[in-house]
């Protein structure tokens, strides 16, 4: 298969200045690999958040009104150098500090990390959030929770995003960050790996009409590889480790987010959702609101997460539904 | 590959009952295949649109405040019956007719205008455009035009959905419709057929690293087939076919619709939107609005179509720039 593309040297240059036509309200940061909302207010708290291409439309689809102030972008699957980072510190900072989201991937936190530590010697006032909602397991590490960041970063995104436009000082955006990402869980499936642009060969082999659980944003590996049975079994796996992980009890209250990961078409994961939507009310769970589209993709790969997000306060709702001109939300 | 689906029976049944969970301002007309804005307002002009399944988001997700009252839907790439469609054409009749969008398919027209002529006899007031949008040509017919109805359908929900809402009359309506109808084209290119749920091969057979040059949304292939060389060369054939329709004068305004027509990634979209948008503005022509996004789909066919709307009145643009919560749009 082609990737439709020129070059891969100016790829992700080329597709910002195509998005940047489509989003009038969005503007690139010259030299900075950074796009951030024109109109943002300086008298509120600006919340920054990014890592590397390849998820698009994340993060770029998330910055406007409300949600994210900027995002920052490196190479494919590659985070921005905490150099770039520090200069976007430096640009959004207007005095009243800045509030960072950063996916838990090791060279993410190893540039985020840096560039934090050096605006914070300049004297500039930085919180963060370490976003880790993945709940899938690593088999050859004695089952231990990988806890990525993935589709479910999308929440902390929109809620801590509202609550900064509703004038939240950067210590109560800390502090809901902090409650909210335990709340937070995503686990998800491909039937098809992703493959880096032109790459001759796919990140990993998956058997024709089977499916990998567990599967990263990064083109890693799930933790179990089964032959295809129906949506309904893939939303049994997923909701199985979903319970395992939040201990529901009837009546509590939820949010879902159903993530294409790239290339699964919309008849197939409205499908799914519907039978997701059917285990969760079996488990009596209350449902609030339900969010279903393409928000953290892995290139190409063919495959659906799902994330849910326990409501611990109705003020997490009202930010969700809350307006955006965000383009991908 | 395999299709997340359960059974292929009931697949759009599925579906919908996904989607409503996901989309609180829609609802499905108990026994008719039919998904209506629970919120339309019987005094203005309701306009309904649809066709087969299989291009989901369409037409589903045009439905909303200021778009589509209605969408009524077939099975895949199989029209709804004209039966169904009269019981829809009653339904949303409330004393000021129903205008109808019927995009130019042999199958769509017989049964829309065997509904169209039900509801007449009945004393409905019915008024309708057949989009015709497509300008790829048939190699065996001598070249001609196909004139199906593809991606540019979606600009005359936009418009004339926001035109009835500001209180249009339906000869109003139909009088913008007949002007739009012929300044949208539409063109676009495949590098990878769609293939049916479960089914073992695609619709067209594509050599690998092939596209397809004016490909439709049911699987027909297109009228020219050749190796993939780069996104710009994409972008100018496709900008000539659009030359030759429009014979466009300098300084012209056009609007811009860039359509997945089903698991493009949005890396590639935005690259490809880019080279559109310089080839337009060497033709000295003035954009005033992008959209950027997957409207009309062909299951899982990987390819892009990009459809020009030639500005002749303001209205157009006004009512393509004001708010909906379609959610498609």
């Amino acid at each position: 298969m082609v990737t439709i593309i020129n070059q891969k040297l100016d790829m992700i240059d080329n597709y910002y200045q195509g998005l940047l036509t489509a989003h009038p309200h969005l503007a690139h940061l010259e030299g900075i690999p950074l796009i951030y909302n024109k109109a943002f207010n300086p008298n509120k708290v600006p919340i920054l958040s990014g890592g590397g291409s390849g998820h698009e439309p994340a993060h770029a689809g998330f910055v406007g009104e409300g949600m994210l102030t900027a995002a920052i972008y490196g190479d494919i699957f590659t985070p921005p150098s905490s150099q770039d980072i520090l200069k976007a510190l430096r640009f959004l900072n207007k005095g009243k500090g800045v509030f960072v989201i950063i996916k838990n991937f090791e060279a993410d936190i190893r540039e985020f990390s840096q560039a934090i530590h050096m605006a914070r010697q300049e004297g500039i006032l930085i919180k963060y959030i370490i976003s880790h909602d993945d709940i899938s397991v690593e088999p050859k590490r004695n089952f231990q929770m990988r806890h990525r960041g993935l589709a479910g970063t999308i929440f902390l995104h929109k809620i801590l995003g509202q609550l900064s436009n509703n004038g939240a000082s950067i210590e109560e955006l800390e502090r809901t960050a902090f409650q909210l990402a335990t709340e937070i869980a995503t686990i998800g499936f491909a039937t098809k790996s992703a493959r880096l642009p032109n790459a001759a060969l796919p990140l990993f082999e998956l058997e024709e009409s089977h499916i990998s659980y567990g599967i990263g944003i990064h083109g890693e590996e799930g933790y179990r590889t089964v032959p295809f049975h129906s949506s309904e079994q893939l939303a049994i796996e997923v909701i199985n480790k979903l319970k395992m992980k939040f201990r529901w009890q009837e009546g509590e209250h939820f949010i879902v987010l159903v993530n294409n990961l790239g290339t699964a078409t919309d008849l197939e994961q409205a499908i799914f959702l519907n039978d997701i939507n059917q285990l969760l009310e079996l488990e009596g769970l209350t449902v609030d609101f339900v969010k279903n589209g393409k928000y953290m993709t892995s290139l190409d790969m063919t495959g659906i997460s799902v994330t849910l997000c326990r409501i611990k306060n109705d003020t997490w709702l009202e930010s969700l539904k809350a307006p955006t001109n965000a383009f991908a939300w």
